[in-house]
């Protein structure tokens, strides 16, 4: 399946939730990671992100059968390059 | 169609690329704005981004055909109420 995870924590504990979505995603903008997981996989990062979180902090886990579904257009310059990113 | 907009401003434009797509969508987190949209609105906000983005920003579209087609699951305050963001 397909999942697209939006987060939004402490300005201090963004780099957390980084480092645990890019072991199972794509980085490809400030709180956005996308990317084909297994249902396992997605099982695990939930549990992960559940203990995660703290009070205040959110993430939205858009979660699509097949990539087909999905069209992307990206404006500006293209973020999916993840060596952009920290 | 069902639409997912994730945007990364510069820090002193966000408000603009807010102000922007909360015509069409609704915010839903930090810099993130979902809901569904007709073809032609959607083609209409297409080129206000256009021309809105300047260099070293960048937004992605995801567009669905439908809603349908998404599971969408929250952790921690759900930030699809509204009021919550500026």
């Amino acid at each position: 399946m397909y999942v697209i995870l939006v987060y939004d924590m402490e300005a201090d504990r963004t780099q957390k939730m980084l480092r645990l979505g890019r072991r199972y995603l794509v980085h490809v903008q400030n709180s956005v990671l996308e990317g084909e997981i297994t249902k396992g996989d997605l099982a695990e990062l939930r549990g992960k992100i559940e203990d995660l979180l703290i009070v205040g902090e959110s993430v939205v886990i858009y979660e699509l059968s097949s990539e087909s579904y999905l069209d992307r257009t990206v404006y500006g310059e293209d973020p999916k390059t993840d060596d952009q990113f920290l």
